[in-house]
Order: C-alpha cells, then structure tokens, then sequence
C-alpha cells in the first residue's frame, strides 16, 4: 500500500510532500507501438482480484476471487454488474479481461498508466472514465494518498480498476446489499454516478485536513514567535501539496461537465440531474482548493512580514544599546589615559561628577530612543 | 445566533476572521445515498418557526406560528404567499413541508446545506436559488455574520429557508404592510427580486465597514511608526476576510445573470427591467470588492516598504554612532596604555591635543555621513 | 464644489486620494421601493439650473433660467435640442422633468445617484449612458475631481444630467454658437457623440497630469537617495489613484463598443464612423492608464530594491570600521592592563613597534575590504 | 531626426528611456471639431518631402520632389504606384495630398497623429493601416527610435506617411529597382505585404539588441558583485523599455490577423499566404518580447536576491568579528583596572596565562562560527 | 553536434542556460525577398545526408546516401515512403529537393530557418508541421539540446528534416523494420504520428532531467545552510530553462489540436483517435511544465525567506553579544580610570565584588535574551 502522508503533523525530521512521490517518470521506454501493454505505477504486494457483484431489485450476489478464469466466465446478463478490479500490476490478466471485454488498444494502455489525467472519453457505445482518488489514511493516521481510478461504462456492466483496496466505497457496496434507496432500482448509470461521487465526497475530507494544517500553521504564526515550533519548510510543503491537489482536482470540473455534453443514451435523463448536483461539488471542492492556496499565500506574505518586523525590533534593541553605551564606553577610556597633565583626575569631585556625565548621557540617549519608539 | 465578527475594532486578543469559523468541516458521512436530508450547520437555540403571509392588492394577511400543521394547512391560492421558514436544523419538520410542496431530493438536500455555494436552478415549474446573506450586526457593534438564503419560486409561492431571525427583510415586510408601491400590485416574482434586492443591497453596507477598516490601518500606517497602534495581524486578516467576500459576492453575477438567461414563464417581462437592475448592483459589489482588494493589497505593500525604510533609518543611527565612536575610543586607549616609553604622555599639551583631534574626528565623521545624508 | 485632488504636488501633510473621498457609502436606506427617489452623491451650494439649446444649421437659440417651469414649457420641435441640468440635489424638480419627458422610473433613480457605475441602456425610444467625467482643476491648480454624468437621447433631444457646471463643454457650446463645422448641421446622435467625445478629451490631460507626477517621482528616486524629497506615500497614493482611474475608465469601452451593437435608429450611419473614432481613443486612454500602472509598479520595485541596496552601503560601512577598530582597540586594551610582569611595556621602542603592528592590521583590513569592493 | 536610445551602453549619467521621450501629450485642444487638421509629433528640421515610384513588370519609373504640386499632378495609372510622403509637420501640404486622394477626416487625423495606436481599418474601398516602426541606429550607434507609419492601399496606389527618412526601406526599393523577384510583377498589394514585413523584420533586429542589452547584465551579475558596474537603474530601464515594446508590438497581431478578416477585393489570394507568413513573425516577435520581459524579471528577481545575499555575508563578518573582540576587548579591560587588590596583576605567569585565554576564547569562537559555516 | 547543456550537475563556473544559446539573432537580412533561400541556424560539421525507407506490409527497403540524385531519383510509388534529410546548411542540395516535391518557397523558407515556431499548415495537398525536438544527451552526460523538426505529409511519402542524426527515432525504424505491430500495415499519415509521438515522448524524458534538479536543490535547501553547495545562480538558471521548455511545448497543443481540425483527407479515421491520445499527451507535458514552474517559484520564494530567517538568526547572536558585553566592558574602563579620588579601588572586596556585578548583569541579560527567544 503507497504510504501515507502529505498532512501529517510536523515531527518528521524531512517533510514528504507528495509531489515527490508521484513522480513523472516513466518506465515504459519511448515511442513503444501502441498496444504493448506495461503497468505504469508502483508495485503493490498483494496479488490482483476481482469482486463482482451482480444486483437488481430484487437480490444482489457477490463474488471475491483471485482468479482471471471465475471472472472472465461471469456472464453479462440484463442486470447491472459491477466488477472492481482490484491491482494493476498483473498485466496479462488484465490484458485478457479488457481483451474479453473488446476494450480499444489506447484505452487499455491509459487503465495501465496511473499518470494518466482525469479524463472522459466515449469509444462505441463505452465510456472511459480516469479519475483521481485521494485515499484519507485510517485514523489516527492523517494525511492520504493518491490513487487513481478507471471506469469503464457500458449497458449493464460497470468495470472499476483500483489501484488497491480501500474503503472509500464501503457506503456504496453497502446501500447495495442494503437494498433501500434508489441504487438497487436503477442502471448501471446511476451506479457510475454513485461511484464518482463517493470519489469527489472523499476529497472534502482531505481538503478538511489541509485545512487544519493551515489553521495550525496560521495559530503558531499569529501567536507570536515561537520560533522552535514553526518551520518555515511546512509552509512551503502545504504550499505544493495545495497546488498538487488543485492539478488533480481541476480536471473533475471538465470530465463531470463533459458527461452532459456526450451524447450517448447510456446515461438516462434521471441519472443527469444527479450529475448536475456532482458537478456542483466538483466546483466546490475547486473553490475550496482555491481559498486554501490563497489562504497559504497569505499566511506566507503574513510571516515575510513577521519575519522584517522582528528583524527591526532586534535592530532596535541592539541600535539602542550601542549607542547608549559608546559614548560612556568613550568617556571611560580617556579618563583611564595616562597623561601627565590632566587636572580632572586630581579635582576632588571629579569621578562622582563623571557619573553624573554618564547617568546625563544615558538618560539622553535613552528618552531620544523613547521619542522614536524604539524601546 | 452566530457571533458576529469580522470588521470588529482591533483590541482582540486574538483576531477573529470569518473564515475559521465557516469551516468547509461537513459532519454528513460521505457517499450518503441522496434523500437522506442531515442538516449541515450550526445548530441555533430557537425553535424552528414559520411567518407566512398573504397578500392581494387590497389586503395582506400573516401568520406567524410554530407548528408545522399550521403551516402545511394553509391553501395556496391565487393570490401571491410568501412563507419564511426560520430555522434549518428541525430535519423532520423541513422533511414534512418540502415533501407537501413537492420538492425534488436533491434540492431539500440543498436548502439544508448551509454551505452550499450560490447558484439558481430550475426544475421542472419551480425555481430554486440559493444566495448567501451578509447580516450585519445590530449596532453599536460592528461586524456581520454569514448565512445561506435558499428561495424557491412557484406559480403564487415564495418559500425563504433563513438560518435565523434577521431584520434584514423588514423593509420588505414593511412595504407588504403599507401597500403602497408596486409590491403588493405585483406577483411572487416581483417579490422574489425584493428579496434578492434586499439581500444584495446589504452588502454594500457591509463592504461600507470594510472600508472603514481599511481606512482606519491605512491612516494608521501613514500617520507615521506608532507600532503600538498597527497590527499586521489585523492587516493579514482583513485580507483574508475580502477574499472571503470575493467569493461569497463573486457568484450572485452568475446567478441573476443566469436568471435572465432561464426560458421560464414565472417571471414577468416588467419584472426582468428590475432584475436587470439588480445585475447592475451585484457587479457594483463586485467591483467594490475587486477595488478593497486591491487597495489592502497595496497597503500590505506600503507597509513592507515601510519596514524597511525604518530599518534603514535604524541602521544609519548605529552606524553613524558607531563609526564616530569608534576610531575615538581607539585613541583614548591607545594614551592609557602603560608603556615606559610613551613621549606624548607627558607633553605639557598633550591632553588638550587630543581633545582637539577627537573634536577634528567627529567632526569629520558627523560632516561625512551629513553627506551622505545619514544624519 | 468638490475639492481637487489627487496629482496634487507633494507638500500637503497627509495625503488625500480621490478614492477615499468617493466612498461607497450610500445615505439610501437599503430595501427602498424602486421610484422613491433620492438624491445619492454630495450636495452642492448652488441652486439647481438649467441650460438649452436648441440649434439647427441656421441659428441656434440658448436660454439660462433657474425656473423649472420655463424648462418644461420648452417645446421640442424638430430642429435638435440640448437641455443641461446642472446640479442634482434638488429630487423634486428633477423628478418633474424626468416625470415629463417619460423616463423609466428605474432611470429616473440612475440619473441621481453619482455612484453609478458607467453603462449604457436602451429602454424603448430612448439611450440612457452613464459617464465618470474628470474635470481637471483649473490652473495654477493642478488635480481633478471625479463627477457623474448622465445622458439621455431621444430623436431630437439630449439631457445631460452635471453634477456642477465646469468649462469641459466649453468647446463644444462654442461650435454649436460659431456655426461652422458639422455639429450645427448633423442630428441630437451628432451631438451625443461630441459630449462623449469632449469627455474622453479630457482623460487625457489628466492622465497628463499623473504622468508629470510619476516623472517627478521617476527622477528624484534614480537622481539618487535625496530622503528629505521623496515620500514613499506619494507613490501609494499614486498607486491608487491609478488604480481608480482605470477602474472609472475601463468601462467607457464596453459602453461606446455597445452603442454600435445596439439596434437602434437614433444612431445614424455617419455618426457611426465617429463612435468608432471614440472607442479608438477610449481603448487608447485605456492602453495609458495601463501603461501608467505598470510604470509605477516598475517604480516601486526599483524603490524597494533602492532600499536594500542603500541597506547594503550601510552596512558594508559599519563592518568595515567596526572590524578594523574591533581589534586595534583590544590591543590597545591589552597594553592598559597593570600586570606586573608585562615585558613588551618596559622595551625602548614598544610603543612605536605597536603603532606599526596598528597600521599593518588597519592596512590589511582596508585592503581585504577593497578587494571585496566594501570601501 | 528623432534622438536615439533605449539599449545604449551604460555610461550616460542618466538613463533616457524611450517612454519618457514619448509624451501622452496632446497639444491638440481638447474636443476639437473632427477635420481640423493639426500635427501631433514632434517637429522635424527638414522639410517634407515626396518620393514618387511607379513600377510594372517592364519598367520603374521614381521621382523625388518638395514640391506638392509635382506630387498632385502625378496621375495614377493602372499600373501600381507607392508615394511616400517624408515628414508630417506641414500639415497644409499634407492636407491637400489627403484631400484630393479623398481621404475620410477622421483618417485624414489619424495619418497626422504619430501617436496614434496601430489599427487596420476599411473604408470604402481603401485600406488604412498604423503601424510602429523601430528604427535602429545607424551603427556603431546603438538603440533605435520609435516611429509611426500610416499606410494607405487602393487599387493601385499605396501611400506612405513616414514621420523622417530612414534606410529601413532601402530593400524594398532595391526590390523595385532591380526588379527581378515577385514584386515587380505583382499588384500594390504586394507591395502593401513587403512594406509591413520590412516593418516587422526590424523588430527582430532592436529585439536582439535588447537580448545583448540582457545578456550584458546578466553576466554582470552572474558574474560576482562587481558594484561598480552593475546600475540598478539598468535593469529598471530595461524592464520599462521591453514593456514600451511589447505594447508597440502586441498590436500587430490584431492588425495582420484582421488584414485576413478583412472582406475585400484589394488582397489577392496569392498576397493572403505571405500575409499569414507575416503573421506567424508578428506572433514570433511577440513570444520573443514575452520571453524578455520573463528574463529581465528573472535576472530582478535574482538581483534582489543576490543583494540580499551580499547582505548575510556582510552580517556574518561582521558579527564574527565583533563576537570574538568584544569578550577580549572585556577581559582587557577588566584587568586595566587599578583596583588596589587585584591579586592576578602581581602573578608571575598572570599575562601569558592572560594570552591563553585570549587565544582559547578566540579560537572557540572561531570553531563555532566555522560549524555555523559562517567564516 | 550542439553541445549539451541545461540540466547539467552544478561545477560548471558559469551556468549555461540553453536560451543563451539559442539567440534569436537572424543572419538573414532584413526584408529579403521571399523565395531567397538562406540556412539560419547553427552549421554543423557532417554533410547532409540522406535516409530513405519504402515499406509496406510485405517488406521494408532502405537507402542511406549523401548524393542528391539518388535521392532525387527515388520513385514514389503506392507504398508509403520516408525521407529522412539530416542536416540542413546545405542549401542547394535542398533547394533541389524541395522544387522536385514542388514545395510552396514559403515553407521551403520555413524548413531551413530553425528558428521557426512550431505550427501546423496545410498548402494544396501538403501538411506541413514544424515541431522543437528535446534531443537528451547520451548518458553519463546528462542535460539535452533543442533541434527543430519540419515534417512534410504528402499521400504516399513523409519528408522529415533534422538538423543533425540521432538515436531518437530508432525505435520507430526498428518497428518499421520488424514489421509486426501497426506501423508497416498502414499508410503515411500513421507514420506521421508515430514520429510526432517519438518526439512528444522524449519530452518527459527531459522533464524528468528537470525534475531531477528541482529536487537536488530542493534537498540542498530543505537540508540546511550548507551555502557552499547551493549557488543561487543554478534557481536561476533552472527557473529560465523551464520558462523556454514552456515556450516550446506549449505550442504542440494547438498544432496536434489544429491536426484534428484540418479537414484533409491525408488523416485517416484510425489515425484521427491516436493523435487524440498524442493531444492528451501533450496536454500532459504543459501541465508538468507548469508544475514544475510553480515549484521552482515556491523554491524561489521559500529561498528568499530562509535568507531573512538566517540573517535574523545572524543578528539575534550579534546583538546578544553586543549587548551582553557592551555593559560589562564600560564597567571595566570605569575601573580603568585614574581619578585620585575613587573609593571603590581601594576597597577590601571591590574587585571580587565587581566580578559579581559582572555576572549579574551577564545573567540579566541572558534571561533576558533567552525570554526573548534569541539564545
């Protein structure tokens, strides 16, 4: 399983923001001829699987199972099914079910590339969906991870691939056995909907964590400067790991909003109202995404700021010493010189009226600095 | 009632900015299936009450009750009603009247929402719109808070959804009273706009205290270096609280633009002039908004400048006092040292001497760095 | 009549923007009955008057009266007539005109607030443009004020609505006294595109005026670092004013674009090709004003870099004589202590030897500064 | 002859940018009856002046006078014709040239105007184009003036209205002489292509003096902190001057892409694909003045960052000096006392042992700064 | 062979930045007639040579040849063919080509001139596209140099031509000459995307590259205030380098994107869905290039403010020694001093007393500072 991060308090000696672990490289040489297969993207442990379910009104069944041979036989019928594949790594069992499935060479390749961006796409009478998930860690973990997802629609069958298990879609394998609400009564459409909703659902709870992250930065600034506790290379990391969020989920803007501009008669007008209101949330989490990277550069203007201010005081402070104790410093050494001839050493009050002179100096210097509000 | 906050006075230990407070935190469980209505935002003391009113050209009837019977009893006839409820967190209740008036799930899911984001939609012969209302606090205090308006227009019905009590729409209240003006001649989408009218014209009056603010920093800071007076806090907050703004004003464009735009037969061609009117308003808004933005922008800027120039300032001080203070005690330890042989000790003259080159020196010093306007 | 600001030279202790003279308060009551009209702007000693004209290629006839009565029994024939309200405080004449001439009440409320923000409109037979006019001040005095101005044209008439009476028309009376030229000859469209055209005038002089001040601030900033002179407010104000004026002079684009897109017969085509020289000279005086405000921006980055330049100067100074002071001074120190048994203190030619071991470090030091271009 | 500027070496005590030279100001009153004709521009020594030549495939006939009526009396043929008129300032001349080639007035200003902004336009069955010319210096001179150049094209007649004579032409004209090559045998409007694109080939030739201009300051900079020769002002001339160009150049895409637009018969089919070649170079040189403009705020941008650099190093010195001195300059002090019981003074080893603390401090104090890596 | 550059690891004593190199310098003169064929670009020592494969699906025959004429005698026939001209400063050889191929001179113009932007074109028959190669050096060397690319599609026959050879296309040949797979079976327009999608993948090859070094200094940075290891110089460099990668990439979006507009029948419908997947590569390229821009300012900046951090840091250590010793060492000259009259020195315990005082003030001050966050 990727490791979790991005959010997390501060504490780690090196902050790991996640921009550096997805990285663009790509392992599949250049100019490869389309079709050859690869897997793009990390190697996960566990072994690839298949859960199907098949559900209509009435029933829902379900199946688990690691063989290619038990899915591939699974037969289409008038009821929606959902099969999630589950690990892209084993290439040639993938390979064999999109083969089955007639998926078109290019497609095939982007369910392979998790770099692929979020994406809409209609080839025949299919629609090819990729869309980013972020995973949130299992408490009391925080931070999240970045998967991505394929989804393949077509009349009855809705094929998911995930990069690994998680529990993102509990609530949607739930209302399926659960049987009430609208899911089990409607195509496969409406469970697309669900999907990607349960998809663009789990970013507010990211976007919440990153929020935090900021107020917790933003309180450490405004509380004064305590130095030892805030890091500067946080707020470059929430920074990037903002605009890492904003890339991944702009995109959703356009894929939600080009599925109302397909025409294709797999999605029913009843299904279209229900991604109207995802397209809402879709620009709401971009708007948030907005707001939190205006908020950071703010807090980052605000501690520059800081920062020169602070400078100025320190100045101040040592400005005011210096120049309150030159002059006595001064005075001190030529009544400390060794002239044969200096009668003020000999004048009886001579040294008490020197500190007169000093305490005189000093007052001076020190209402000047008091006029100018430097200390 | 949400505490108000905002464009308070600085004086606060800790400044308060909206933001924080409208958290995107959203307590309803993601991937819920659509329908089933959890109220999200803050729960307020007061019950759940409903203010209905009737009105005709001749008379206007109202009723102001608890009781959701009362409220689902009253006949809707020919004559325009507006029904306000106040008060969004009794689910149940909301759930019975919305269900009556035959409202789609997904907008009941909506109106109590309180962070939806502004927008109109229109399904099926109802029109929904969604705006956000800046209520400004009952003076002597001074600030506002943030809540969500959902209105829906039908045939002879206006329903408003208000988080609480406000007297924002007392003028409206007011002229359905009086009965002179176009008001009560006219039908429920005339009254639409007067409460949208109502809505918009208060963020101006806002805006107005924004300004204030910004005033009040911007003579602060070129009134001279009284640090004790300016706070960069509330510099960085305010800032944050016109962005805020921005983006609660910024979408009302849309949705009255949208307006125009919706082929519907529930709005009156006399009254599109006065919607127009209204667009004219919220692009005013806006541009207030884009202009305070600007202007604190501009301000952070001054200010940054002015660090540094006083830093400046600073630093000549302690240069010139020290560069000046220097070379002399130099000299004055140089004739307090304990060689055997030092002619100049004991010079008839000596003494006086060097007072006449510590005199040359800074004098020299101070016409050097006069100069160089350092001093 | 309103003070002048703004390019105001440098001198007056605080200050004073046009922006924040122009508030956005508004005394209106918000939620007002549209048609309840009030007089939004500030208000002038002098009585409201009027000034006509009525012109044709043979003669033209001017009255000036004070007499709203001898206004309205002015009768429009059909030679072109130019009726100029000068000064909007008194709502019940004005009302009675407009009242009159079959204004749209929504109009109506436009023409008397000064607030409103520049645009045109077309309600039945008539245009309705609104227009910032800046009156620069006149001479010695430098500056200008900003004013609001209303224009209304019917197929023989032109209302111009004036907050104060200013010479800005000047040239255009004079043409329509001296007779020669086409305005005499041409119709009311004629003349509405001759005041248009004197108002875009004189955005030109004006932003004359901000150009002289921004070249005086050019000049005392690269003549070098005269403090005494130049006023870092001058350019935040100038900022601001900049930024105001390209807010008031934007929108005159997309008015005189939108008269040629509007499909009325009041335009005539040979007033056409004018209109297409004033949006010419609006897009120009736009062009400038962005010009302006990038300069100033330029300027003010070469000012903060200035400062830390001088910053540098400063300190490079300091450490200089400090560090070539720091160690002569010790040993000085060193040689003023009283050990007993300090045998350099008893050598013959120990204190001349110490003079050539000052000079040698005073001389290293000078020369590792050299070489490191601090001195 | 207009003085030249802009990309000059440094060495003038002050620097002359082009925009300073190129006043807004009008000297034109304001609100002037269109038609009267008056010379905005700067006023030449020489006279004006005609350059008459008439080509076809066989022969090119060219006559060059002062005398306006030589220029009247010139009959145009079916075969094509350029006159360039050299010099604005004796606008009678002009007016009649203007007059009996029956030349709209608004046009007939917009050719006396060098201010005015580059535009295409069609009136009747004449096209009028303005367009800025940048004429380099001849060299060694660097820099180059800004010029504007009005365009007239009619059936076989192009006139050009040149502010002063420059070799910018002389390949174009050579073209005609030796008349081999296409433009011999073409129609004015080739002609009208080959003037534009001599006009956009020279701002290749100022931009690439802009790049030396960078690339001088860049390795100034790169180069170390050679003080003495890097000018602050340079790099703020500079950025001032790309953007005076990028607003001279921008404006050419809109005026060849309309040429394209443009619905008339003077442009031959075989003129459309060189006049999409010339727009390809307009957008060329457009990139290539984004590009500048990106460097030269990269190079500020590192300035500032350098300077600020600089700066740490001056602190590190500094304080490294005065951190290790102060302690010693203390301790002998300390023992420069004369107290009557110091028991250290009367130590036989008390002054060496002295030196070894003065060497130990020190050497401490170096140790440290050298693992903050400050020496 | 053009040196490599950008990427390089730091070492190098001046950073050589690829647009440097490039220069925009055109050793054309201006205003040629068109037609008049000059090289412009870098001359490069090898001959030009040329490269030829016929294939269908049975078989591929191949010619490698520095003589004109045999290239020139080359049949076309039904079978799709590729010449491949390496190297471009021969003019004549490619004069001869181009006339053979009966190509328009303006595109003969654009073949040669690598300083062409990348576009798309289509004249009679003929596409024409211009695309920037990022050819990466071969390894160990790292970094990359910029070529340009001009492809002609004709029916049967793809002409590329390259400013020098290299290994980038070799996996296309060699899938020509395996002869499985795609390529060999289709028609000319397939090849044309397969060399375009060379290209376009070997661009993340070089983002990669730049990745890299974001990172190398990313951790220099993040690690500490090692400066001996980070040169602001190689921020600067990296930031100027992706602004050209920028400039070059982005334009392959609209040429791809124009490539589907055109209506030509040169593209098949099989080819029309894999340049859509070359389009989202592209777009994939753009938006790793402005990551990678934005990363490189959030660097910038979060570089910028550890420099403020340090210096504070710096100060905060000065001025506490300063102010610590500064007391201590006036103390000591006050005991220094030789007035006959001061009772402290002869007391019993002055001395050790004094030493008290020492401490005492030193302890204050330390709390002090450490109260204050600075020790």
């Amino acid at each position: 399983m990727p490791e979790p991060l991005s959010t997390k308090p501060r504490g780690a000696p090196k902050r790991q923001s996640f921009f550096r672990r997805h990285r663009i490289r790509d392992p599949r040489p250049p100019a490869q001829s389309p079709g050859s297969l690869v897997h793009i993207g990390e190697r996960h442990e566990e072994d690839v699987h298949f859960h199907i379910i098949d559900y209509d009104s009435i029933e829902a069944n379900e199946l688990r199972t690691h063989s290619i041979e038990k899915c591939l036989d699974f037969e289409i019928v008038e009821s929606p099914t959902w099969i999630r594949v589950i690990g892209l790594h084993d290439v040639e069992k993938l390979a064999r079910l999109l083969e089955k499935r007639g998926v078109h060479p290019l497609i095939q390749e982007d369910v392979l590339n998790t770099n692929q961006r979020p994406k809409i796409e209609q080839i025949g009478d299919t629609l090819f969906a990729v869309i980013k998930v972020l995973v949130p860690s299992s408490p009391p973990e925080r931070g999240f991870h970045v998967e991505s997802l394929s989804i393949l629609l077509s009349k009855h069958l809705v094929i998911t691939f995930h990069e690994s298990d998680s529990d993102l879609y509990d609530p949607v394998l739930k209302r399926l056995h659960d049987g009430h609400g609208r899911l089990r009564n409607s195509g496969s459409d409406y469970l697309f909907w669900a999907i990607l909703d349960a998809v663009v659902d789990h970013y507010f709870i990211v976007l919440n964590q990153v929020e935090d992250e900021i107020e917790r930065l933003d309180s450490l600034l405004m509380g004064g400067s305590k130095d030892k506790d805030f890091d500067p290379r946080d707020l470059h990391g929430l920074k990037q790991d903002i605009f890492q969020l904003y890339r991944l989920i702009r995109p959703v803007r356009e894929l939600v909003g080009g599925l109302s501009k397909i025409d294709t008669t797999l999605i029913t007008p009843a299904t279209h109202i229900f991604l109207r209101d995802l397209y809402d949330h879709a620009i709401h989490a971009i708007e948030i995404t907005e707001n939190l990277r205006e908020t950071v550069n703010s807090l980052r203007d605000y501690q520059t700021n800081a920062v020169s201010l602070r400078m100025n005081e320190i100045m101040k402070v040592l400005t005011s010493f210096a120049t309150i104790f030159l002059p006595l410093t001064f005075l001190a050494g030529v009544y400390g010189m060794n002239f044969t001839h200096m009668p003020e050493l000999a004048w009886r009050w001579g040294y008490p009226a020197l500190w007169g002179v000093f305490s005189l100096v000093a007052l001076a210097m020190f209402l000047f600095f008091r006029r100018k509000k430097w200390l």
